[in-house]
């Protein structure tokens, strides 16, 4: 019986490389290696043993390899500039036009000067689309058939096709005058009899998206097709590329990270190599945002001031009432952003996921509030040696602000990300600090007044 | 020139179902649209309209119908128990699979027992698997070859396969013993001439994972790959099934979704139609511990009541100095996580980390605190009518608490969730109401603990 194998290739390709064997020997060896387990150990390589891994590696592997490198255009800059332009030509359109989209080099007109019309035409009109579009993120390597074809054309041009073309899951077909028509599962080609007619199989059903369509407008249609490629038209219905599967992953996890570091307070994700300049940008603006918000807060406590001169044991709950009422603004804020990106909401639906967050926010809050008059009431009783009716006054005043705190927080936790998205503003880059705010205003005013009613004016304390 | 085509498919779907067409004539207009979007209308149909819908699409498509269907199983226990067992049999084996996990229809039994042996028995073996494990992600739908076949007795065995299995885009080579010998491209077999060998074109360097492997472990080496499938295999190397790119879009999309909750302080992901209970069941726990960990830092806060009864000016800006360390904190962690989840750290990375979080905590806390110590002080002056040196020497302690507060604030946010990872904790669950805490207890001891030095012992204030 077979062997659980072990899969740390590094080690395997590294002794390859720095082997004395001939280069024909090494490419041998090595074109058993996935490009991607190459391009996973071009870091721990010297600029020689690199430079002799562009010399012996065949053209269409070097480009794959490059595909997958992080970094690839410090890669590139290695090589000599007409070899870095042959490279590029064979990479896939969309990497190679990210790649010169990241990369800072001097010599990257150099290269575009050094490619062919063809390669340098798609890269600058792939360049050329805004980020937030979908056509941002679409590759132009697709294969077309026009509808008049018999299945046995259509399977020759295909063969032909597919020579330069990799994504052939999904066949795309197109009427006389060019305008995309509908799609054809390459399965059904295949098993399709010769003599049947092509339109048979064609599905005009097939989704399709719109290339001036922004991103998070159409994410979650194409995520619902999940389909191996989806068309990009142009608004004239022409076919500008397609969205694969593997597309839809990355740009998956592109959104949903730049959401969550929004969430955690940062204006854009962060990886293990930022350099510090860079995390302290995406860091600031909050920061400073809050800072002054704070100061705001500030004051508005200040007009306690006399509370708390007269009691001081009050403050000393501040902070438990202000990290749960924000804690409960977050929650419905991450809920609410939530919903917001994965899907389009009625003005019914809002109105349903408001009602629901306060009821939420309320039933916690009930609960909470009632663990709390019990606990701290005894806490203060125990530890403060304060008469019964004095600390479940105190603890009471704690529960209660607890309710109304959570009631309006998960109110404000949901009301500000929708205000924001109605508006056109990215609700999670918006919602954070404001929210942080608010529940502070609420849990401080709310906790400090009643204290000052129920405590000073009634119990005189 | 072509027009933009608006693509709300619903209200169109909708009219056919509710026309007085015959059977035949609407199943025939129905099959020009995607199963998705079939799928879509279900909800807004009357169960009258729904049943009609059952009987006049052809099995098929009924069941890939119920491959996109949220709440499928409601659908099949309206249809008669056969009727659900054969859509179950048509039904991808996976998204069957996941159909009965989530239903707790009464009918569940009965369905499994109608179906054919085959499909039951792969259903309950992919039910099988740990919600953790990759292998409860993959789909049974692929096609395998034997490497001694020929090219053209290879394309022969695959229009065979292909009838009922779609992923064919890649496709598996097995030796005689059965065990995985390595993929085919299918382009690849496709432009292959008639005469060469299938070894020529079997790349054995081809990634694959282990069933046994837990999805946060390989799904980042599966998205690295980006390729259209990869393959599962068991522990004695026969392959179990495949991971198609579709799959990890849904995976990366759940998994994140799971983190984005938890630094939101809910323990799951929550969407638009959770049932109350459950919303306040996923918030309880975080809010619980909070409160209970509140306490604790109330009675940290208590040891500086003298400070504020004597100063109560300086309490007015504690909200302030633990909502700056506490989103400090909050911003570590946020990036501490994802770089948890997106690689494999060693000892040095973690350093790495650890020391770049606190650079940059460290940084923004002199900022913020200059900013503040001017900002504040001359707020002080001015509103509050003090002299210059008290009021500076107030903003002193809150500028150099930011400091601190900060500074250690961005070390705990790394450390927290790196020791958690190392425990074989999950950090992003455990992490977020630990962390506030420990930066509030940082906040408060440093700010009065300073107000209390500077402010009252020295300064006499």
């Amino acid at each position: 019986m077979e062997e659980k194998v072990n899969k740390d290739y590094k080690q395997e390709i590294l002794d390859i490389i720095r082997s004395r064997n001939s280069p024909k020997v090494m490419r041998e060896k090595l074109e058993d290696y996935h490009s991607n387990d190459i391009a996973q150990v071009l870091p721990d390589l010297q600029l020689k043993e690199r430079e002799n891994l562009y010399r012996l590696l065949p053209m269409d592997t070097l480009a794959e390899v490059m595909e997958y490198a992080d970094g690839a255009d410090q890669y590139l800059e290695e090589m000599d500039l007409r070899k870095a332009a042959w490279v590029l030509e064979r990479m896939e359109p969309d990497d190679a036009a990210d790649l010169l989209k990241e990369s800072d080099s001097v010599k990257k007109t150099a290269w575009l000067e050094l490619m062919d019309d063809s390669s340098r035409a798609e890269i600058k009109k792939l360049a050329s689309y805004d980020e937030d579009l979908i056509a941002s993120r679409m590759t132009t390597n697709y294969v077309t058939l026009t509808s008049n074809l018999t299945i046995k054309e259509a399977m020759h041009s295909l063969v032909d096709q597919a020579a330069d073309h990799d994504n052939i899951s999904v066949l795309y077909v197109l009427d006389e005058e060019g305008v995309y028509y509908g799609a054809i599962d390459l399965k059904e080609l295949i098993i399709a009899r010769q003599d049947s007619k092509l339109e048979d199989i064609i599905v005009t059903a097939y989704p399709y998206v719109y290339g001036s369509e922004r991103i998070e407008d159409c994410l979650e249609t194409i995520k619902d097709y999940s389909e191996e490629s989806i068309p990009v038209l142009s608004d004239d219905n022409h076919i500008l590329g397609v969205i694969t599967a593997q597309d839809v992953a990355e740009v998956i996890d592109d959104e949903m990270g730049e959401d969550y570091a929004k969430l955690g307070g940062l204006t854009a994700e962060e990886d293990l190599n930022e350099p510090l300049r860079e995390s302290i940008k995406k860091r600031m603006p909050w920061l400073i945002l809050l800072l002054f918000l704070g100061m705001g807060v500030s004051s508005v406590v200040s007009v306690f001031e006399k509370v708390v001169a007269q009691l001081t044991i009050v403050m000393t709950f501040q902070s438990l009432i202000l990290d749960m009422s924000g804690n409960v603004g977050t929650q419905s804020l991450a809920v609410t952003i939530r919903v917001l990106c994965d899907e389009k909401l009625t003005g019914k639906e809002k109105l349903h996921l408001i009602g629901k967050e306060i009821t939420c926010g309320t039933f916690n809050g009930l609960i909470l509030g009632a663990l709390s008059l019990v606990a701290i009431g005894f806490y203060i009783m125990v530890f403060r040696h304060m008469p019964v009716a004095s600390a479940f006054a105190i603890s009471g005043c704690i529960g209660i602000s607890l309710v109304v705190a959570m009631l309006i927080s998960s109110a404000v936790g949901t009301v500000v990300p929708l205000f924001f998205k109605q508006i056109g503003v990215d609700p999670a880059a918006a919602s954070g600090p404001l929210i942080t705010t608010i529940t502070d205003l609420v849990g401080v005013v709310t906790y400090y007044g009643l204290a000052w009613i129920l405590l000073l004016e009634v119990m005189h304390m």
